[in-house]
């Protein structure tokens, strides 16, 4: 090595440091004020905590690229460090995790990553694998369900049979976000495991819903003494069939006709604004029947077809697609929503005491019990193990689930108590971190081997 | 005419009418229930509004687009029907007014549009310009302050000549967004013209803070019977410097570093990435200087030169440019500002007594107090009233302004009365209205003639 090759390392390290150390002093300097902010300036916290999440999304989803593994775990585990800076002493950023105005762009932003993967996706394509997507949301909710009974019947034997269908029932519903990005970065969203493991989510949303439902109601019952009312959940699955046949059938309708008047209309950015519209039409109804508003957003996206909007592209200056425009506004928002996934794992959970030993079988029940999933496949030569590991992860449907648990008694009894509360958090982080890296070191193998 | 033409013509009008009832039941139907929303879905009403907001802002867009008008008046008027179906007795959307994440998503549009804007500006040209901007800037805050005394004396004789002053204060500072937004509009933030209203919107963002804190500053001591503090001032004026000369070179110096560095990560998306974390992160020092987030992202745009990233840009598929992906952010998040701006005007403050008078005269001084700017333009050959024109919207600094005054009293009297603080909002929303009409008008009408 010559001298002047020598010379040239610290230079570039300290090249290479400069940045972020700069970076970080200034974000440092910030964070420390933040708590003086003055009246009227409630933004400032949000663009603060935009600049660290989109600057840590792209270092976390780097390294973790150079390293052949998948941008989003980059971005969670990002998160996860942002997150728990609390635990070195450092407490400027705990605010971030309650950050009213950052849940909803993160909200905003998972809206539009379903959307593009339901813009990806064919109805008819997504139709022709619908009973085997059906099967493998049943499989999902029964079998997972099953074995957290038997889990917390095994640890907690003094607890009511009831109590132990509870904790099953939180391990019901996957939180497809992560595996739609994961399909969405080897773009697999369209190849038959990814529309059985969409329209499966889309399904198990529904049969979450019902889950929740019937057990809440059965604990009710019993602690109050009174009789089951059927008639709920003969609701709730009225309401969300009626949001998707509805979506699917009236939306196709209505689709085409919106565009073809938005396009005598007059001014820019029409087919963008009607997209959207559309999309935020469709995932308010979905919420507002009682589903995930990612539901109606992959709706959306699933009912929108080119047909439809062709006349309208024409007329941009670019004649981009709605894919194409909404490339730049997914590059925003959505990794704001997987650091902050990131940032809301509080790795003090894992030090509870009692809590790693449930949390690691209750763990182990989720990820087995969606490996039966494979076995709801119809499809010949279709890889069922993709299938399974695209189910695993869980996500908030789980929590909001042991949070209801928290607060539901039977003969004075929390049905889920703080222990088993942590044991689902920890499940739903491990289920969350292990897929992305499982599922492209799974397809990738595959992809190789065919 | 014929048969056929005759029976066309109804059909035409219900296909017409078609979409727009549809919708508008739609909307409604949810509307009505938005009430009884599910416990976590704070996310449906902005989803419920952005849909609502997206269409409204096309419609009202494409309407005044057809007669010639600038399609921001169409937003704006647009809001103020959605915000006033009170008034008709619908009071579905009363809500809006105040929702917050609605609030988040209306800020962060109109940080994206100054961005945008300081991008298409070039710093050296901005400062060719600078002894303009500053004059203009200084004769438009003195002389609508001078107006806005001797009104404010005229009306209310009793009252002290510092809450003169203070009333004079509300009509010191320009509100920069819609004057960008018809220059934007017209392809003119370029301009000579265009320049130096960008330039005098900064330099009046500094000057009137430091109105304010001196305004302020003698109520309280006058209140109080203390000394007036002048440290506060020069606090007020440093901050400001600091942020300012701070931006602009270190900045400069920092982005090149930033570019380079980012060159080197791997994944997609990382210029844009980038480049919002950089307005996001001045926007955020600008508030903290105590300016408004505005003049940071403005300040990001300026600085942001295509030199230091197009290594980066080159690796981008498409190989776009900054301004070519902000266009769809902007696409979504710039008419929310625009609209909610609209939503804001609760109309029946024209129907408070013996508040159209104040706020007619105090109108007129806001007008004429800014044509008094185009006194301070020294570039031979500029058109002094596009100018004037420009500078004359008002915004939420007024309103902020007056809010403050509410709060403050001499003597045991509020420094600024409910009646006064009303015809302070009608100044804001007939500045704001008529602005893009009559800039529009101008600068088409000088178009012509050179």
């Amino acid at each position: 090595m010559g001298y002047e090759a020598r010379a040239m390392m610290p230079r570039r390290l300290s090249r290479a440091l400069f940045v972020p150390v700069v970076l970080g002093a200034v974000l440092a300097t910030g964070v420390a004020r933040a708590a003086a902010a003055a009246p009227g300036s409630d933004v400032l916290p949000v663009l603060e905590a935009l600049m660290l999440i989109l600057v840590g999304a792209r270092l976390g989803g780097s390294l973790f690229a150079r390293f052949g593994q998948s941008p989003v775990l980059g971005e969670l585990l990002a998160g996860i460090l942002i997150g728990n800076l609390g635990l070195v002493g450092y407490h400027g950023l705990d605010g971030l995790r309650d950050l009213a105005g950052l849940d909803l762009l993160a909200q905003i932003g998972v809206l539009f990553l379903l959307f593009q993967v339901g813009l990806e996706s064919d109805i008819q394509k997504m139709m022709a694998v619908g009973a085997s997507s059906f099967l493998v949301a049943a499989v999902g909710v029964v079998a997972p369900m099953i074995l957290g009974y038997f889990c917390s019947g095994w640890f907690f034997p003094a607890q009511s049979p009831l109590a132990h269908w509870f904790v099953g029932a939180t391990l019901c519903a996957t939180s497809v976000g992560i595996t739609a990005r994961v399909l969405s970065e080897l773009k697999r969203t369209t190849s038959t495991e990814g529309r059985i493991i969409l329209g499966a989510a889309v399904i198990d949303d529904v049969l979450g819903l019902i889950v929740l439902a019937v057990v809440a109601g059965l604990i009710h019952a019993a602690d109050r003494g009174q009789a089951f009312q059927p008639m709920s959940v003969v609701w709730i699955i009225g309401k969300s069939l009626v949001f998707l046949v509805g979506a699917v059938v009236i939306g196709q309708w209505l689709s085409k006709r919106v565009f073809k008047f938005a396009t005598r209309l007059r001014g820019e950015g029409l087919l963008l604004s009607f997209a959207l519209a559309f999309c935020f039409a469709l995932a308010y109804l979905a919420g507002r029947a009682g589903l995930a508003p990612i539901v109606g957003a992959f709706a959306a996206g699933l009912i929108l077809d080119e047909v439809h909007y062709r006349d309208l592209r024409a007329r941009d200056h670019a004649n981009r697609d709605i894919p194409q425009l909404l490339e730049p506004i997914a590059t925003f928002l959505v990794p704001v929503f997987f650091v902050l996934m990131g940032i809301r794992v509080d790795l003090r959970v894992f030090g509870t005491a009692g809590v790693l030993g449930f949390a690691a079988v209750l763990t182990l029940a989720a990820v087995l019990g969606k490996q039966a999933c494979g076995l709801g496949v119809l499809e010949k030569g279709t890889d069922r193990i993709a299938v399974g590991l695209g189910m695993i992860p869980r996500g908030e449907v789980g929590l909001i689930f042991a949070n209801i648990g928290l607060s539901l008694t039977i003969g004075g009894q929390r049905v889920v108590d703080p222990a088993e509360f942590s044991a689902v958090v920890v499940m739903v982080v491990l289920t969350t971190l292990m897929t992305p890296p499982l599922l492209t070191a799974w397809l990738r193998r595959t992809a190789k081997h065919s």
